[in-house]
């Protein structure tokens, strides 16, 4: 908003000012002025610290080769609580405690197995169980297969489904700039895809991996059976990209080909788990909140780095370039472990009813759940004038890189804290690469780079150092 | 400029407006936006046909695994040329033609070896000659050290350098956001240590890797003797960044200690090549040219994939995407894939010298070689009218991620173009990790992402496509 007026008022004077500013505007300029400097020097302070004294990376390292995959209600999941617990301590947070939640508790069990006949050869196929599917029977599934390309087209099968494997196989549209957008083109068959199908009598889903590419991994994710009743229950398997592209094919030229697979998941009793959340107080209004977090938790394939170890070392990393430059937030800070974001969102859930209970008050939340790369921007979910406050900022995020501010949700974990005075910001790096490693085997610490980590950092940093000083609050938001 | 003057009428509409605009102005307005919804439709045809019917990513694969690294004068520098006129005859480009040039011809020998003796143990040390330097005699060159952190520092040497290996350890400085300003901090060391200290007396140079991060790859890259008599010439090698570190904090513990090399590289007599052309005439304007290209020489270590694989098959891309989109450019579309960036810039200059024996009239050009990763945006080399309208395109180009649009050097290939009336225009995509791979044995196809070089390409197309539109000619040019 400011920045409009400053170029309304160039503008004007360019072509002979028929308007001047009042002296009070000039005075409120010249101190917006003197903040805006102070403003950019504190990023700068950020970024120089984040890039030669950060601890992210080592972090990271740390958490997915010493811990790896760490699924809800997994031994690795309860590892992570106790390294994220003790690493806030070092850091030096003034307070850390955990926040208990029980948890969902679904085990892959034995490595999946698919294959069918084509031409005399048998083809092995890359699959893996979805989370929250049902085992197959022991001996496998052998059944026809029914390809559709939408959860529109399944709802059309009708008795065709029945006895039949249906496959899922709508690929991503590479047309999107954005692959999140592409995600949520697609990700609705492998969710629903099952209940969908299973009350039709098909006997199994297979569903084509989200991914913008052609790789032989499958990538998990959840799935949900919904309403339908449990003896509709059938198996969900993802299969790779490539295994989907070749399938298809081989149905064009045998239609009656049979697919056989086999998976022995389970869910297991809930488990008891935790959030790990520290703070720093705030210096003038401790009572106010503003939360930074990512999720704990990851799919057991690969070691969770993008997914979101990214998002968990950034959000402390914001707290220690707090500490490390001397900045003390006016709000209190509170970092975030959310766990169980991949089956369940039982800890988001649990930290919101806590924070209603104990009547606390939240100004923001800013997460990072959108992988490690290179930042682009964030996307804002506040009521108007708060949108408008934080897309002022652009000139100060601009030269790091931060020119996407826009209008969007600010992610799962924080979701559940939406509020008219409550703003909720997504960290939104560069999304070209993340539907590569996404919930599969090459998610790992490997395809992070160190740079893009602490640049993250910073930028999360810079954006809840602006949110801490300026946010419009249930005080100071007039209707 | 437009963009200006629209902001400026709509911020005057909002005050209650003291001008207002003509019929004219009106009329203008409107066949301007006309205009920019066919920009913005054809700039959205070249990113989807590059992320769907993209053909770049295939053409590199067979580039680095088939010929893999290709320095000038080697028989891949050869093969390459080969491919490179077969591909672009392939792309169905109008004419398609070879450049012949004489190259430097610098050979590598076996593979460099180097130690030290620290604290009764030997410590290997991974280093690599840097392309133009002289051999090490046979049995290699055992020295003390003597490190410094810079140039200047080597320069205040004097006796003290006499009988000793010269070790620059200047560092990137990370906290540069543009990795590539942070080279430039450096790159002296690397280009000119040998010369400073070959005269005052060492006998040879150890330069730190030129790369942000700490890994265990030499860099290698080019340098120069300058002016300095030939019995002043000394070996120089590049020494990983771990390695530069390691041996400074022994330095410390023992200043005495004696560091071996040995290098067996020469400089042989020029060898023949190949600048690769092809053009697609223009419709309006064919005596008019734009250039877009990058080079198609390599380092010999790692098979140059985006060093500068990327650069070559995007710019044969842009061809490919105006062909498939049925675009047609007004003035003639030339790709040209440069040989001999890496050490010497000969096509460069032979490119530049035939075209003003031709007469050419070169309107534009783009170089792509600053790697092949997520879109950033273009640096502007231009006069200020040229430079004007070209950030005038910032709204048509942002959807894509390409926000910076700043003035700067085009490019090395493109450089000797240089002239009032020629647009230079470097593509700049992100920066992060190009130094982690540039010029060492990890800079290979694996690195680079499908998508982010097909968003290259269509970036590259997108800024073409106006430049052809709209750029002003020495014609249209006023003073």
């Amino acid at each position: 908003m400011k920045k409009i007026t400053l170029l309304a008022l160039a503008t004007l004077a360019s072509l002979g000012a028929c308007q001047r500013p009042t002296t009070q505007d000039a005075a409120t300029a010249k101190k917006s002025t003197a903040e805006e400097k102070i403003d950019s020097t504190n990023i700068k302070h950020f970024f120089n610290t984040a890039l030669t004294e950060g601890k992210s990376y080592e972090w990271l390292r740390d958490l997915t080769s010493n811990i790896g995959g760490r699924l809800s209600g997994s031994p690795e999941a309860a590892k992570a609580v106790v390294w994220g617990e003790q690493l806030m301590k070092e850091v030096g947070l003034d307070s850390v405690w955990l926040q208990p939640v029980m948890v969902p508790h679904w085990v892959r069990g034995a490595k999946e197995t698919a294959h069918y006949e084509f031409k005399g050869s048998t083809i092995d196929v890359p699959i893996c169980a979805l989370g929250f599917s049902i085992a197959t029977p022991k001996e496998g599934i052998t059944a026809e297969v029914i390809e559709v390309n939408s959860l529109d087209e399944a709802k059309q099968l009708g008795e065709k489904a029945k006895g039949k494997i249906v496959f899922y196989n709508g690929a991503f549209d590479n047309k999107l700039i954005n692959t999140f957008q592409a995600y949520g083109g697609c990700v609705g068959q492998r969710f629903a895809g099952a209940a969908t199908v299973g009350k039709l009598g098909a006997v199994g889903v297979i569903v084509r991996s989200m991914t913008n590419g052609i790789d032989d991994y499958p990538h998990t994710g959840s799935m949900g059976y919904g309403e339908i009743p449990e003896e509709n229950y059938i198996p969900a398997a993802a299969i790779s990209s490539r295994a989907a592209e070749n399938l298809s094919t081989h149905l064009k030229e045998n239609p009656n080909l049979k697919f056989y697979f086999k998976q022995s998941c389970q869910t297991l009793p809930d488990a008891p788990s935790f959030n790990v959340v520290g703070e720093l107080k705030g210096s003038e209004h401790p009572d106010k909140i503003m939360v930074v977090g990512g999720h704990l938790d990851s799919w057991d394939l690969g070691d969770g780095a993008h997914d979101d170890g990214t998002g968990i070392v950034q959000s402390l990393e914001v707290a220690y370039l707090f500490k490390k430059n001397g900045i003390r937030p006016k709000n209190t800070l509170r970092v975030v472990f959310f766990m169980n974001e991949e089956n369940g969102l039982r800890g988001a859930k649990e930290y919101h009813r806590l924070a209603k209970e104990n009547n606390e008050v939240h100004i923001g939340a800013l997460e990072s759940d959108a992988g490690g790369h290179t930042p682009r921007g964030f996307s804002i979910d506040a009521n108007p004038k708060n949108l408008q406050l934080v897309q002022s900022w652009k000139k100060l995020l601009a030269p790091y890189g931060l020119h996407d501010l826009v209008k969007g949700g600010g992610g799962a974990d924080i979701s559940p804290l939406k509020d008219e005075h409550v703003t909720l910001v997504g960290y939104r790096p560069d999304s070209q690469r993340y539907f590569d490693y996404h919930h599969a085997v090459t998610d790992t610490f490997d395809k992070v780079n160190k740079r893009e980590l602490e640049l993250g950092s910073a930028s999360m940093a810079s954006i809840l150092y602006l949110m801490d000083k300026y946010l419009y609050t249930s005080d100071t938001l007039k209707p």
